[in-house]
């Protein structure tokens, strides 16, 4: 009894966490339900025989969650049937050529060679992701037909009705599927990556009240409660194999809504790709707060500011891009975006400038380290937030998200060339240039770095803070539109100690 | 032409990389040769009639790749089978009871209850992972049966032909999947467990050449090539599925080698997922191998000797915890790996030391936020390699690893109590005891540290390193053999620092 109650529970958690589920469940039995009329109705009883169980077999293993894994099984199975049934039918009419001795040889021959050929093709990666189940049904279908084809005559009309009570039952759930309160493994891709983005948000949101605050202060409870619900983040770890799925998924689904047929779903891999890097280094950064070595307050008062900013802003970007993937909107959104980057790096330099100013010198080595990990992990969260939001920028063109405001790009040169403050400063028609220094510039610093330069970098960076001079070097620089290294896939927090060399501007 | 020689190179390259692929195409090529002999030898035609064709079907769809995979589906099958045939004579008599226009509609109200409730039972996590198949194949059987005994009168005697042939399918498969070439999930798991300790093994210990070196000394192929070996380590970040998968499989396997049926399956997940935690510091610390900003390497240089010597220990500690594993030894390994460790720890803290000594002092902020990022990720290393080779010194006595030696722990008290050195002290007889800090005094370190301590739990970390007398308040410290927080599941580095707390000695 106690049993019941328990699968009850479970029940109900499973539905509530997805109730499509219970709409799934329901469909599949519909689908089934239809199918089986095949045997009540005579007339089609008549026409099919024995064969409408295959219509029921169809339903009951291709019928999927989401539209596009059952339109990619339903193809799959569709094509190998009808592949496999030539074949099948070839290699059946090749043996019976050879007489009634030598036939059982020769078709048990043909039907270890295509199963031995065909199970290794399966281990192929490109053939696994798609087509596995295809290659699966081609050897069943081909074993089947070829074998069976020796015992009975019309073996033609054998594949014909195969054929055509598989495509009735893959058609009929096709439909139900898709027009039957549809779930769209396009729309649960971004939707998942949306969440993603939301729970990584709402760690970085939620990481300087739980890295600032005495532990001991309030309700047990509530400490215990906010503590688990910033350990959601490790989903996020690990969601590389739902993502892939959902992907692949996708690309069989028709067009519908704002998804078309080739929508770019490589694209949202690659950002779920950097997000994952982004909840690694969250990973590290987490282990910092429920530490048994705590550093002491005052000490991280000192750096409170800046460092409680950029990770809330970081948060705040994420936040956005978010928005952005559930609303697939493009321009707004993608400023103020922009702006909690840039509010975010800001906060980096003020940091770095509060470091300069050794204000960290009378600190313990030991809670140095400590404290300038979290300072490194923050600085690298801010400098993959930048990228995420580059690669949703990209995402969003290349998915043509609809635009809210156009943007214009304004391209005046030296005279908007300014140093970052520590807000940006936005301009009223809210739109961003970003400078980059051209390709010589860059390579002189390089090569400055690469010889003899110990402190060249540093000095670059410094005279960038205090000093609008060494901005004349960066006068003939190209003006872009913001794009920075997504490319690199690699990043780290000295980059953005780094990116003083790149000049950031608004106009 | 030339897709052909791409398809053919594909091949060799699958083949190369696991030539039981091959094995196993041959394999199912076999067993399906052998089912199809059904149709071709007339006794047993005979006797099956068209249900041989539940053979072929059971082969193509229950063979897998491991044993435990194939077991699993076949047992799944032949209980779904059994049970759902039952059910859906059950059904069909049932409804036969209810005269002719009823009937159908009856059945059909069967099959969508049934079918509705197993497909929600589907998404149940826990049904998920083991009897999903189980579930699929109850509702086709069901429906079939249920269905198609509206025109079969003999009903029963369809059940039992379709029952006996798939387990004849399933048998074949599960015989030849055992009794040829074999692959066992459950000695794949540990394989692809020390394989993933290999590649990180392979990081740490290539780790300080590559931070140390100069980029541009040598062959750049060279160093491409060195590079890019060092990336494997991305395969450990994405593995949880493909062990969680392997870990299921292997539970439906037999005894077989060293491997018992209750084999503890679940703490090689957990090893696995500690090493996975390691994996995502060292992709933090990958990030500065390859950054565009260089520490200049007099900087560097500073703590060159005891950054080398611990990532080259931790190294060297995952490279005999994969051995243990691969090995399936216990004792004289574990020795060495715990040597390793300590070698590791004892590094950690000559750079303490040396960082307390003030080395940094004249080093620009922005050098030393990068340098000490690379330090702390180390230390996390460092402590994580403790917990992983703890880890897996519980698994090693959970599966009854074997012991090369008996080691034997013993439980002096304060005499043996020293401080530790940067190299550890071994004994002649190799055994290694830890003495850990009793709970009232750690206790009060806690307290302290929670109140008003800015600086106590620090000086309790100097006095340890340069002042004896402290450890008199451990004198009464109980004596256990080498445990630490693996519970805990969290680490950082301040763990590490923290750690001095906790006296460790060696006699």
């Amino acid at each position: 009894m106690e049993k019941v109650g328990e699968i009850w529970r479970e029940g109900r958690r499973v539905g509530k966490e997805d109730p499509r589920r219970i709409v799934h469940a329901f469909k599949v039995g519909l689908a089934l339900a239809f199918v089986s009329s095949f045997y009540y109705y005579q007339p089609l009883y008549d026409n099919f025989g024995v064969n409408a169980m295959w219509a029921v077999m169809t339903v009951v293993v291709v019928f999927e969650f989401s539209v596009g894994a059952t339109l990619g099984k339903g193809i799959n199975r569709a094509v190998a049937t009808l592949v496999a049934g030539g074949l099948g039918v070839g290699a059946h009419h090749l043996a019976s050529l050879s007489g009634p001795t030598i036939e059982p040889i020769l078709l048990a021959i043909f039907v270890f060679v295509q199963a031995a050929l065909s199970t290794f093709v399966r281990f192929f990666p490109r053939v696994k992701a798609r087509y596995d189940y295809g290659i699966l049904i081609f050897i069943l279908t081909f074993s089947l037909i070829s074998v069976s084809g020796f015992r009975e005559d019309e073996i033609l009309d054998l594949a014909h009705k195969r054929l055509s009570t598989v495509i009735i039952g893959g058609v009929s759930c096709v439909l139900i599927s898709i027009f039957i309160c549809p779930v769209w493994a396009g729309q649960d891709l971004p939707s998942l990556l949306a969440s993603n983005f939301d729970t990584l948000s709402h760690f970085l949101q939620e990481f300087g009240e739980e890295y600032f605050e005495a532990t001991d202060d309030g309700d047990v409870k509530e400490v215990e409660k906010r503590r688990r619900n910033l350990q959601r983040y490790k989903i996020v770890l690990n969601s590389k194999s739902n993502e892939e799925a959902l992907a692949n998924f996708a690309k069989w689904e028709p067009r519908h809504g704002q998804f078309r047929f080739r929508h770019p779903w490589k694209q949202y891999l690659a950002v779920a790709a950097l997000l994952r890097q982004c909840a690694y280094r969250i990973d590290a950064l987490n282990s910092y707060i429920n530490s048994d070595f705590q550093i002491p307050t005052d000490v991280k008062k000192k750096l409170e500011e800046p460092l409680r900013r950029m990770s809330s802003e970081s948060g705040k970007s994420m936040k956005e891009a978010s928005i952005s993937l559930k609303k697939m909107r493009k321009s707004s959104s993608y400023d103020i975006h922009v702006d909690h980057v840039l509010n975010s790096q800001s906060a980096c330099k003020d940091l770095t400038t509060l470091l300069k100013s050794g204000i960290l010198n009378d600190v313990e080595p030991l809670h140095m380290i400590a404290l300038t990990t979290t300072v490194s992990l923050l600085i690298d969260i801010v400098n993959l937030t930048e990228k995420v939001s580059e690669s949703v920028h990209e995402l969003a063109s290349a998915a043509r998200f609809k635009n809210k405001k156009k943007s214009t790009v304004s391209s005046e040169k030296s005279d908007s060339v300014s140093t970052v403050r520590a807000m940006p400063i936005k301009s009223q028609d809210d739109h961003v240039v970003t400078i980059l220094c051209d390709d010589d510039m860059s390579h002189t610093v390089d090569q400055s770095r690469g010889e003899s330069s110990v402190d060249s970098c540093h000095h670059v960076a410094i005279e960038i803070d205090d000093d609008d001079s060494v901005h004349e070097k960066h006068e003939d620089g190209e003006i872009h539109e913001h794009t920075s290294c997504v490319s690199c896939g690699q990043t780290n927090a000295s980059d953005v100690l780094d990116s003083d060399n790149k000049r950031t501007s608004y106009k």
